[in-house]
């Protein structure tokens, strides 16, 4: 129980922090924060809650994560479904928080608030194609990173920053495209405040990143050195 | 004695870096930093004096971090006076070197001088709720990030890390409604200098950032792991 | 084997998230990244990749890197050809992820696809012999740090760290004289598809990077504590 | 003489990185870093070469630094003078590099080179007094930073990154007051290739940093944890 409060929480906190970012202070007349503030505030999402609740319940934040560590090998299959329903209800509650502090600007429209999308949703217009490859590949590199940065071999206690500054840098690459999801719970979250397009698409951000972090799974397993 | 003596240097430094940041660089012509810059510059200050004195005093610069930790069972009620006492006035001065530097600019005006507020004070014009509720929520979670990464079960020597970058990425989000605060001690010492409407807000910027730091303290005791 | 997939997917990323961020967020209208974004992408490759597979294969990707450490004595020469060759088709592999995904946009022109470049071919117009000044001295800090920062006398786990933001701040210095390179396998990729100038041109950033590194080799061996 | 060619190398990244981000890359069009970047880019060259020759000599590259810890008793006075005369050697050196590279654009002229300066030449027009409090306090606290960080009681191997990340910080506040020095290496590097008023303001950035220096070396033999 106390994981899937830490779990909530933390994903509350990604939605809010990284969406919130986007909503609040990117396009700022002048002093905003653009994509480079966007993708640090995701990144910082991950790395402080890395530190914070990692030694609770491990901080995947994302369903995705939670299903390529299983395949990895890394993670209790019988978990997977509370962890992804306490990620997904986090993310719910992070994007409520955020519509509350949101609306209170005088003359607020929602917007896109930050929900990912392809084709004519997508921040630079880039097609159905680009999007599935764009969220695969981010989401595999993203659990390649994960895996590697928490094995027994590698330095410890430096994972937490190696995975958050690692969902900087996808950001850094890819808001451009997709608004950069790679994690299924954010996208849902940002999808049910938006409804109409942004939940016919939403597919996609659940396919992809599960896809990708299935694939990272299979590949770790060949790269890592035999000993865990 | 000592411990006092380092919290006042390191909330001055709290506020010389990052309101001197925000009120010296961030609208410079052509090459300011904007809000990344001062959000970077906030989150340093905290970074900086983590590892220079968090082993003298633990390094809390701020009456909310002191009074979360105190509620988390931390730190100690009887040194919550004297703690609160050095950071305010290591703020002001802080405060009084900043206006020493920026007054030093022929034509210089003191504008809001980084002061925090809320509906028409509020950089992007938000309303008192939304203000209430960033300021309540974004000092929870940032009493969450410190709770969890000093626990003794956390990564030994990055919590300065997380705790610093948290800050940074509290301000990446909630800059254009209060300014940021989640500080009282950054909030007074400002307010002292403006005067009028940021006095008469000041009220704010002490009950919210302690309501959500004795907040944390208690929900951080529920998630936390048994055994400190 | 599982050295040179590692580095065939460390490589992978870095012309992936560094080229990639260039290509896709750079110049986005408003809120692009801008050269900043960029330095830190590719430096966050690197230091993603450091604690992801630098326990598998010693995260070179780059074949600089790997010469530089063979004349620092600490790689072995008959894994150099290699390494070399993994690296390289990592870095076309990357590529043309790349360009599937940006030509996803409609209206998608190719341009310099991020290649390297001197003269009328240097983002600032900077002549050869600036290019070569830069990119020697600059694989020659690179190797520096990366000798430095993997010494058994230095503070261990940080390494991955220090080189992955060496390398952002050597692309902050240097994007406008060469795009910067410090990497022949990154200025390969990117050449193959631009073809033309590109090619003619690739010739600089294998010999300078390798000059540099060869010199750093050299240089670092005098000034290194005695015992390793 | 290890010590003296690490302090040499050192410093003359420090020049060439940090004065050279300003130089080539702080202004270009659209893309170009600001300020941000070139705050980053002088933290960085201290945080690499704090990993990289920490180890070796201690990775002072800067009088300043290096009379501080001598006067908070962590630095032999005998090694004053070859340390200073080294790390001026070296920001020359870096300083040439630079020229040779920016002098490759065609149409260049030398203009401020980065130089440190007060009154009409602060890059915000700041008077004298400004100019000397800003350095004696950004050098005070940037010694405050070392002490504390590098003291045997701080967490290990992380003074690299706050001293490092601390330079940065200063440099977001502050260089639009002087162009930012703390550092009489650097400034008279500049100094020596724009000649003329440079020279001329030259000893403010001599004196003011050392005065920082030594006060902070006092101050924190008072707050510091009596065992070393």
């Amino acid at each position: 129980m106390k994981k899937l409060v830490a779990e909530f929480i933390g994903t509350l906190w990604l939605v809010l922090g990284g969406c919130g970012s986007a909503v609040l202070a990117a396009a700022y007349p002048e002093l905003g924060i653009g994509f480079v503030g966007v993708a640090l505030a995701f990144g910082l999402t991950v790395l402080t809650m890395a530190y914070a609740i990692g030694h609770i319940s491990g901080c995947h934040l994302n369903p995705a994560v939670s299903i390529g560590l299983w395949m990895g090998g890394r993670f209790e299959k019988k978990e997977l479904l509370p962890y992804i329903i306490a990620q997904v209800l986090g993310g719910i509650a992070g994007a409520g928080i955020l519509y509350l502090i949101a609306s209170g600007k005088p003359g607020f429209e929602l917007g896109g608030f930050a929900a990912n999308g392809y084709g004519e949703h997508s921040p630079g217009g880039y097609g159905l194609v680009a999007a599935l490859v764009t969220e695969i590949v981010m989401t595999f590199m993203f659990l390649i990173i994960i895996l590697g940065a928490t094995h027994s071999k590698a330095a410890q206690g430096f994972a937490g920053l190696a995975i958050g500054l690692g969902l900087t840098l996808i950001h850094l690459i890819s808001i451009p495209v997709t608004n950069t999801s790679v994690n299924p719970a954010r996208s849902t979250s940002q999808a049910l405040f938006v409804g109409d397009w942004a939940i016919g698409q939403l597919w996609l951000f659940w396919v992809a990143p599960i896809l990708g972090a299935l694939l990272a799974g299979l590949v770790y397993k060949f790269i890592s050195p035999e000993k865990e």
